[in-house]
């Protein structure tokens, strides 16, 4: 049974790293002495020993030890051994050519199936969908596949902003970039505002937070869903 | 020689298609009876054809004609015969997967090094760099590779957007976006704003239009540029 948070980002405006979601890390990681921490997507291009220490620290607030799969020496067997997995944001063509240059990408789906607790935030939850075709990410490295976790069976596009109505600027919206990943796939997406997570527990998919979400589908007008609202049955 | 106008947009707010560069068009493409058109980036997911006639509708302003590869029959032929080439906007990962599938890259990248006159605006100026991998659009397709056109012997980032200093989002900055290309990457990168573009003739490189660019080299501090500033030896 799937136990994981898939969060739309890490960090809220004028709060601290981690600070909304450190109260729900004891629920979903309870039984677990270490999390292993992903920090692959790197943002900014700081090191894996810098990001995991920041992580850390948010995890410490929880009462929670964290420790770097850059600490291990073989990344495959800190998979399969780690009793919690929390992949942090940065870059997501980053993160997944690490995963698969690893050979970590399939063994994590294999975990998180299996049932070991799965936190994700930014880019650690797009690569929680079908693919990471919805990223806002700049592709900085070329990965040898699009193809990720899985853990919903359908796309996330977290950090999702609303049009401007007011911008002057020629850029597509995000609405528009959804619409043309549909003109050629067709899994759902969600956008998934700042504050929002998805939530699964109890073979259920929730949407968790204080905003609302919204759903794309191909061929069909997106349309908003509250928070609370089942997911299960979206795919 | 090259002869090419790389423009970070196609529209300017409350202006027609390609309003702005009508007047440049004769310049560039004098000699030519009829330009040839690469649709292949599908803004909004709309068919080759439309495109097409969209083009050539601001085209003829110019007096110039417009044929979109989708009416060859030979897309090879079609580029190697070509007078001109036109590459519109729109999603540069379909873009560079349609041009690779169409095995016209490296013909494209041949005729403009032998003086095939060439115009690009948005997703069409991303692929005159080095790669694709300073763009802004969502992987909707896998391609077979990032390396692009290298008309120029740097990197463009496209409707480049300068941070809003009020925004309460947490989703990286584009200037955020391009250091972490620089993390990996080291040519430089041109973030040219809307209005601006790149005008390559008499093996000179000159920034163009009304604004200033703003030039990041890996390990540096950004920095701006006026318009009429000569970047032949950037690289």
């Amino acid at each position: 049974m799937i136990k994981a948070i898939l969060a739309s980002t890490s960090t809220l405006h004028n709060q601290d790293y981690l600070e909304y979601l450190v109260s729900h890390l004891p629920e979903l990681f309870k039984d677990e002495e270490e999390v292993l921490f992903i920090p692959y997507a790197r943002p900014g291009g700081i090191s894996h020993k810098e990001y995991t220490a920041k992580a850390a620290e948010a995890f410490a607030k929880a009462g929670l030890k964290l420790k770097g799969i850059n600490e291990f020496q073989n990344p495959v067997e800190a998979v399969n051994k780690a009793q919690g997995i929390f992949t942090g944001g940065g870059n997501t063509f980053l993160l997944v050519s690490e995963l698969y240059r690893n050979k970590v990408m399939n063994e994590i789906k294999t975990a998180v199936r299996n049932g070991t607790p799965y936190m994700g935030t930014s880019a650690g939850t797009n690569i929680g969908g079908l693919s990471m075709q919805t990223t806002n990410d700049m592709p900085i490295v070329y990965p040898p596949s699009f193809q990720t976790l899985g853990i919903v069976p359908f796309n996330i596009n977290p950090h999702y902003l609303d049009p401007d109505p007011n911008s002057e600027h020629k850029g597509e919206t995000r609405e528009t970039r959804i619409k043309e990943f549909h003109s050629i796939n067709s899994q759902p997406v969600i956008g998934l505002r700042e504050g929002s997570w998805i939530d699964l527990k109890d073979n259920k998919v929730t949407l968790k937070g204080e905003l609302q979400a919204r759903v794309f589908e191909k061929d069909k007008l997106p349309f908003e869903i509250e928070t609370g609202t089942d997911l299960t049955d979206l795919n």
